[in-house]
C-alpha cells in the first residue's frame, strides 16, 4: 500500500524501529501539508511501519486539524486536564516497541510525555534520516523559495540607499524589517542581523541601539523573508565610506572564497568538496585565523537544514538541493566580512538563487 | 556565597538535583542578559548546587559570549568536528549524578547529548521550578512589556483604518506586519492570526490569500511585538459591516468575560480563581458548548509561559505577574469572538497594559 506515509514507513523499517513520531515544524509541514504553532501544548503525529498513523493533538486545535483530512484515530485533550491521559490513550490505542522521533524539534516535555506512556521504549533520533527527506526541493518549492529570496533582495536594495554616517545598527534593522514586510514577506526566517564595526565579526551579531556607524564600517546584514513556508538567507558586506586596504583585501578574499563555491557546485559533488574549495581559499590567504564557519547549510522550510557544507561531510549533493554559500572571515573586536548566497544545485550544475550583486559596495556617501 | 546563580543552585538542591542546565531561550536570556539562536548548534549553560557553572558553546559564538563576563569554563567545538568532544569535557571537568533542564525549551539532540555525555544520569524536567523564577516582573520588565504593547496597539489602530470589504486576511496581515515594525517593534512575538468569517473560529488560524473578506464578517487580529526581548499578545475582534444579532450577543458574552477575569484579578487570588470566574461567565451563555480554551497565560520573555490560567491551577499569583485575559467563544464553521489584554498584578489589585478600546467596533464601511 502506497499513501502519503510510505516514505516515513520506510524509513521506520530501514532503522529497524516500529513507527516515527512528528512534531510541528518543517518535517511536518512538508507531510501535512499545514503547520501547527510550537507551544506549551504537545501536538504529536505517529507514523507506524504498518497501519493507521495516530495522533495526540490539543483540542483547540481540532478546527484546523479538519484540514489535513487524517486517516487515523486523533486523540486530543484540554488544558483543564492535561495531556498525560491523550498520551495513554495513544499508547494503549497504538503499541509501539521503539520510536525514532527529530531530535532538533522535538522537545525534552514531549519526549518525556511519549517515554512516560510507552513505558520506557527506546527513543532515538533520526533527525538526520527524516530530514533528508526534505533535501530535493520540488519545482514548486524552488519556486517559494526563488520568491522568498526577492523580497528579500528588494528589501535589502532599499534599506542600502538610506543608510548613512550616524545610523545606530537599530535604525536600519527597523528599516530593514519594514521594507521585508512591506514587500511581501510572510514572515522571517530568523531575527535579522545588522552588525557594524566590531560587531560584524560576531557572525550571530545582536543590532545595538547605542553605536553609530562611523566613516570605514563595514557593515554586515544577514537576514532572511519567509514566503509560502519557504526561507531566504542572504548576507551582504558594505563598506559606509571607504575601506582599509585590509578591508577591500579581506572581502576579495571572502569574494573569492565565495566564487570557488560556486564553481565546485554540481550534482555528484559532495558536502566536503564545496566546504574544501571555500575553505581553501580563505586558508591560503593570510587571514586564515579568522575563519569560524562552515561554508553554509541546507535551506528550505527551516533556514538551518541538511545537507551541511561542511569537511568531513560526504553527503552527495544532488538536483534540488538547495543550500547556502556563506565564507567569511572574522577578525574579533575589529571587523568581518561574509557573503552569502543560495544555490540551487541543478541537474547539470547550479544556478544561484541569489543575485543581489556581490562587487565591494561603499554605502553613505 | 551568592552570586548570579543561586537562585538555580536553590532550585537544584531544593529538586536534589546535581545541577541545572539551560539552553539559549528566555530563561538563559534573563539570566545572562543575552540570548543565542537555537539552531542546530547545542549550547549549554550547567550550573552545579556548588562551585563554577560550565558551558558549551559553539565556536563561532565565543565572541558573543564574552559580553557575558562568564565566571566558568567552557568547551567549545567547531562545525568540522562535531560537539560529542565538548560535551565529553563538560562531563569529565564537572561530573553529576543526576540534572534538572527546562522541557519546553531543551530539545531532544541536546537531552541525548548530555545523556550520552554524563553516561545515562536521570535527566528530569524543570520547566515548572526553572520557569517561576520569572513570573514576577521587575519594573523595568514591565517597562519594555509596556512599550511591546503600545507598538502594537499603534499598528492595530493603523490597520483598522484601512480594512475593506474584499480585502485579504493576507493583506491585512502583510499591513500589519508593516505597521508593527515601522512603530518600532524588535520583532514578533508569535506569526500574527488575522482570520475572518468562518477562519476566525479557529483559535490559530492562518490568513487566507484566497477568502475575501465580505459585509458581516467577524474579523479576528491576535498578534504581538516584541520589544527589549519582551512579548505583547493583544486579540481584537471587530466586525466588518454590521454584525448580527447572534454576533452582537456574543461578543457581548466575552467582554463580559474578560471583564470578570479583570474584577477577579488582585494579588492573592488563584489562577483557578481568574479562569473560573470568566469561564463561568462563558458557561452561563447560550454559547457554552463553544468554548475551546482557557483563560490565558503568563506573558514576558516567552509569550507563553507560566502561570496558566486555568481551572485547577492552583498557583497564587503575586504582584509583579503579568498574564494574558483572552476568553473566547468558537462555533466552528461560522465564526469566533476573542477579546484579549495584557494584566499586571499589582500590589493592590491589577491594571490593565493593555488600553486599546474594547467596545464593539463596525470597521470597513
Amino acid at each position: 500500500m502506497t499513501d502519503r506515509y510510505s516514505e516515513y514507513r520506510d524509513l521506520a523499517r530501514n532503522r529497524q524501529v516500529d513507527a516515527v513520531a512528528l512534531v510541528p515544524g518543517p518535517n511536518f509541514a512538508r507531510l501535512m501539508r499545514h503547520d501547527f504553532g510550537t507551544n506549551e501544548r504537545p501536538l504529536v503525529l505517529v507514523i507506524p511501519v504498518e497501519g493507521a498513523p495516530a495522533a495526540v493533538v490539543p483540542n483547540l486545535e481540532l478546527g484546523s486539524w479538519e484540514a489535513l483530512a487524517f486517516e487515523g484515530d486523533v486523540f486530543d485533550w484540554r488544558d483543564q486536564t492535561g495531556y498525560a491521559d491523550a498520551f495513554a490513550a495513544l499508547a494503549q490505542h497504538l503499541p509501539l516497541g521503539s520510536l525514532a522521533v527529530e531530535g532538533q524539534s522535538m522537545r525534552v516535555f514531549v519526549h518525556h510525555a511519549l517515554r512516560e506512556a510507552y513505558g520506557g521504549i527506546p527513543i532515538t533520533d533520526a533527525e538526520t534520516e527524516i530530514s533528508a527527506l526534505r533535501i530535493a526541493k520540488t519545482d514548486e518549492e524552488v519556486a517559494a523559495l526563488t520568491r522568498a529570496i526577492e523580497i528579500s533582495e528588494t528589501a535589502l536594495a532599499e534599506v542600502l540607499e538610506t543608510v548613512t554616517i550616524g545610523d545606530t545598527e537599530k535604525q536600519i534593522e527597523t528599516r530593514l524589517l519594514g521594507a521585508l514586510f512591506s514587500h511581501g514577506a510572510d514572515g522571517l526566517a530568523f531575527p535579522p542581523i545588522v552588525a557594524a564595526g566590531d560587531n560584524s565579526a560576531k557572525p550571530h551579531a545582536h543590532a545595538r541601539a547605542d553605536y553609530r556607524i562611523a566613516a570605514g564600517d563595514a557593515l554586515l546584514l544577514d537576514f532572511g523573508a519567509t514566503w509560502g513556508g519557504f526561507c531566504a538567507d542572504i548576507t551582504r558586506t558594505v563598506f559606509v565610506g571607504d575601506p582599509s586596504a585590509e578591508g577591500r583585501d579581506v572581502y576579495d578574499t571572502v569574494l573569492r572564497a565565495n566564487e570557488a563555491g560556486h564553481a565546485a557546485t554540481r550534482p555528484g559533488a559532495t558536502a566536503h568538496d564545496i566546504d574544501d574549495a571555500v575553505t581553501r581559499v580563505l586558508e591560503d590567504s593570510p587571514y586564515d585565523d579568522r575563519i569560524r564557519t562552515k561554508t553554509g547549510h541546507g535551506l528550505g522550510r527551516a533556514v538551518h537544514e541538511a545537507p551541511y557544507i561542511m569537511r568531513g561531510n560526504q553527503q552527495v549533493l544532488d538536483s534540488g538541493c538547495v543550500f547556502t554559500n556563506e565564507p567569511g572571515l572574522y577578525k574579533l573586536g575589529a571587523f568581518g566580512v561574509r557573503i552569502e548566497d543560495d544555490v540551487l544545485v541543478t541537474s547539470t550544475g547550479s544556478r544561484s538563487l541569489t543575485t543581489f550583486p556581490k562587487a565591494l559596495q561603499v554605502v553613505g556617501c
